[in-house]
């Protein structure tokens, strides 16, 4: 058994594919762990099991507080959390406990915007965790991935978000479509990827028509695989764009991604004039957790 | 073995998933046949036994022409044909024979565009059946399906065409991403179809911005399986007429696809004023395949 005394509290990141665990002391991180046993993956029998093997090492006991956010809380998840509804600030002390357990363990709601309809579970955490960490901020949130979301914040609330789904076209078009023959991985081709998004943020109906040439010019001009893959992303973020510029013209653009996500994202801002701050995702989920954890503390 | 007598030639229609062969007197169909051999499925040694077994009923001779269309004759196919360029008749009478077999093989050459870069295989038999019924058409001729090709004809030459990936993102969009659980089958709802079309037709960036919403509608507000399904086709074809637009505008239309697919964009196109033809495609196959064999024959 791995010796690590003092844990105060656990910080759950469970979201459809993977599942993180952090044991904390305050806003110290004391261990972590990580396993793929994501939501998508587990039946609701199967919540308790996973998360208890993963902890096993650590001296959790029923009392411990156990804060979870991401698709645990989902219809599918551990128990369903209902969606709270923008405006509103993105956490507040209410969490739903996880019935018939042994574990203290708490989740964070999503939120949902009726018009137009939308939802988010997970993302309002590392925006809660931004917000703690940037008292006062106003502006444009943007979290790329595979549901890359857009998301206005004034006075500490969510006024409204947008979500897109440009990582998830990407993972299905380089890996299932016709187009997976041309975008093998490689190193990133920066000049390839700015023209695509200058082509689809100028001129958004593009996409449709640009994504059979990336094959066809493989096929006929043996395009080199990371120039091909470079204007895949470029063409998909450059469409995203196009349809967020009501987010991103002249606003104040915070990204809450992995580095690779946010670099694209934010060299593409740049190349629209919009400076953009990037952050780290993680440290975002745990002031998050952390913030969440505190209001929960407070409320009892 | 069915006994069928007088079969002059074989008929062939091999594409990536699929394998369909007639047995043909003249322009007439003696027979017909079909299987699961698409090209996607086999290795090079493998074509000669999927032909043999499928045909091995008919009474088929060493020297009986087979004439084939579509991606037996890509690079990964039977024999590679390489392409002809456009601008030029969809068919000339240089077919590729397939090499070291006991039959007699031949195979339709696809057609390239270098710019902007663009490949078709299978669909220029179809245009040339379509002319060969309809000699001296001008005009656009619109192939709806997995990999749709808009194509213009001039003075019986394909003069250039453009491809849209829309069916195959639909495929994938609707089996594979998270809109999967909102858009199982279901009866065509024709008000949010036209109304989806309209959507991306008239802005096409709205496309990036409104596939996630399919998704949060139905958590939000329980869409109807078939209202979210009829919304996905109609957004995904609304964008490919936005980019095609120079194709259509103005133009005199011919279909050529699956009666569902015909209608859809028949309804779309209707819904801007422009009237199209629809045809039954594979009619305009075997008679793209009959005026190949035809050419072959006058060739020798």
């Amino acid at each position: 058994m791995t010796d690590i005394k003092n844990i105060e509290w656990i910080a759950v990141d469970w979201g459809t594919s993977n599942l993180r665990v952090w044991a904390m002391q305050g806003a110290q991180v004391l261990a972590q762990a990580q396993s793929g046993d994501g939501m998508g993956g587990l039946t609701r029998d199967g919540f308790g099991p996973a998360l208890t093997a993963l902890i096993a090492d650590w001296n959790v006991g029923p009392a411990t507080p156990i804060i979870a956010c991401g698709m645990v809380g989902s219809r599918q998840g551990w128990v369903e959390a209902p969606y709270r509804a923008v405006p509103c600030a993105p956490l507040d002390a209410q969490l739903i406990t996880v019935p018939d357990t042994s574990l203290n363990v708490r989740v964070i709601p999503g939120l949902r915007q009726d018009t137009p309809a939308d939802v988010m579970r997970g993302e309002e955490t590392q925006i809660a965790g931004f917000l703690a960490l940037n008292p006062g901020w106003d502006g444009v949130i943007c979290l790329p991935g595979t549901h890359a979301k857009w998301v206005q914040i004034s006075a500490g609330e969510v006024v409204s978000f947008q979500t897109f789904m440009s990582g998830e076209l990407f993972a299905l078009l380089s890996g299932h479509s016709v187009l997976r023959h041309s975008v093998q991985s490689g190193d990133g081709d920066q000049a390839a990827f700015d023209e695509a998004v200058s082509d689809t943020i100028s001129r958004p109906e593009k996409l449709a028509a640009r994504l059979f040439s990336i094959r066809a010019s493989d096929l006929l001009q043996a395009t080199a695989p990371a120039t091909a893959r470079a204007r895949l992303s470029g063409l998909l973020i450059g469409a995203e764009l196009a349809a967020a510029r009501p987010y991103w013209l002249g606003q104040n653009i915070a990204l809450i991604g992995t580095p690779e996500h946010s670099r694209n994202y934010a060299s593409a801002l740049a190349a629209q004039g919009v400076p953009a701050t990037i952050t780290d995702a993680e440290r975002m989920t745990l002031a998050g957790l952390t913030a969440a954890y505190r209001h929960s503390k407070d409320a009892t």
